[in-house]
């Protein structure tokens, strides 16, 4: 879906609020895409961020997919809002193991207070780089009034 | 809903598998409850593990209340086995401020493949100690048959 | 939880709204309770409402624990707004069967805009009429300025 | 995603399933499309199935969407097996009008045990024949050893 910012400094915008988001710095995941209604979170795979049989943590692949969802949302809100998490759903599909994890964040219907969108994280490895999906998302944000 | 475990030796078993967590050593999440069906989980408040208005990062959130729901499975599943997330949803209730955080993972319904639980995520001051819910989960965990 | 409504007669304007759902005429359900906060929603068994199994359809339970929240929610609102759901997740725990479901509604957190519910469907039969939960629910509702 | 089905006459089995279900038959819904991993299912507008302002009910578009995914994740499964709906998660993204509704169910994610589904709801006005996205699910479906 196509869809047309409010706010032509929407990019700007967006990489301000992710580089706010001290916990993105924390585990080391990197803003790769801002479009409208469309973000991508790069995370490489870290130990330290892992559950008890090596896999990345299930809320550590939340939080890169819901921050995706969260600024894909954000993209299309005007200038002077805010975003917030209402809720979301994740199904893991398959074990968070791989070189690096992918999260992308899509907006599936904009609104004027609470924005759906859908995310998934994709493991890639970077020999064949074949992904594989690991987790998939619905999520409603929330447009904040003032910040 | 009170619970008998089939492995008297549920505890040990528990706090094994929360100490193989990396992730939750990483965040600073203590294991403080461990009972038939029923775990608790604290974590202390920590700027690195913030979002961009300054509250704890729903993934963070999510992640501690996703060990304990998976940890609290666990007390009901046979020595031997292993337990994954499946799925969970979380309503994001209130900032997730205050001077620390627990999260109580307890069983819904156990089952032999599925066991369905139910968390929250309540935010501790310590002066009055009065709790407020910030995150409410619906999760399902699977039963893996050998670890 | 002890909540207390905004408009004196709440329970006038929930039942009307209940009344106007013309799907919960259709499948037999009736409304048995509507306190502040608090709505339980009843469902004779039909065979018609069934799945390949013979027991009720999932979208069936569904339908009476989503009214049940989206009316416990309703309690809450101001006279003139309206409700609508927002989303929904549910497990489904045992099959729906039995002589009647009971659905029940409970606000967990009431909002301006937005106020979230946890719900439940119990299975009923009439002889010894121990109750077995086959539904858990976690739901967001939203309040509609005019209606 | 393209699948291949263990059974070859994955096709009868899932329209038999299909007929089984009475409440599908109660509320006029037709399976339209079969094919592996992949159900559509179609229902007219009807006003006795509508809630308070109108509007075809959640649950109603819910069953619909949530009988696509398990029977889409049916297609899937062997011959002697059955399927069951473990969870769903739906999030209503605009008001259920128009003179039918298509329910899309598609597989995520194949399992031994559990299949993960997506699934959609779009409304369809005849004159034009734009749809409409009215709903958005995730959903996980279990395998029964028999049926």
């Amino acid at each position: 879906m196509a869809f047309t910012p409010q706010d032509p400094d929407f990019e700007a915008r967006v990489r301000a609020t992710f580089a706010r988001q001290l916990y993105m710095t924390t585990i080391g995941a990197e803003l790769v895409r801002v479009a409208p209604g469309e973000i991508d979170i790069a995370l490489p795979f870290r130990a330290d961020l892992t559950q008890q049989h090596g896999y990345l943590h299930a809320g550590v692949v939340t939080a890169i997919v819901d921050t995706a969802c969260g600024c894909a949302a954000y993209t299309l809100m005007p200038a002077g809002s805010g975003v917030l998490s209402v809720e979301y759903k994740v199904n893991l599909l398959a074990p968070s193991v791989g070189e690096r994890m992918l999260a992308r964040g899509r907006v599936l219907r904009p609104g004027r207070t609470l924005t759906v969108c859908s995310g998934e994280v994709v493991a890639i490895t970077e020999d064949g780089g074949e992904e594989k999906t690991v987790v998939a998302m619905l999520a409603t944000m929330m447009r904040l009034d003032k910040v």
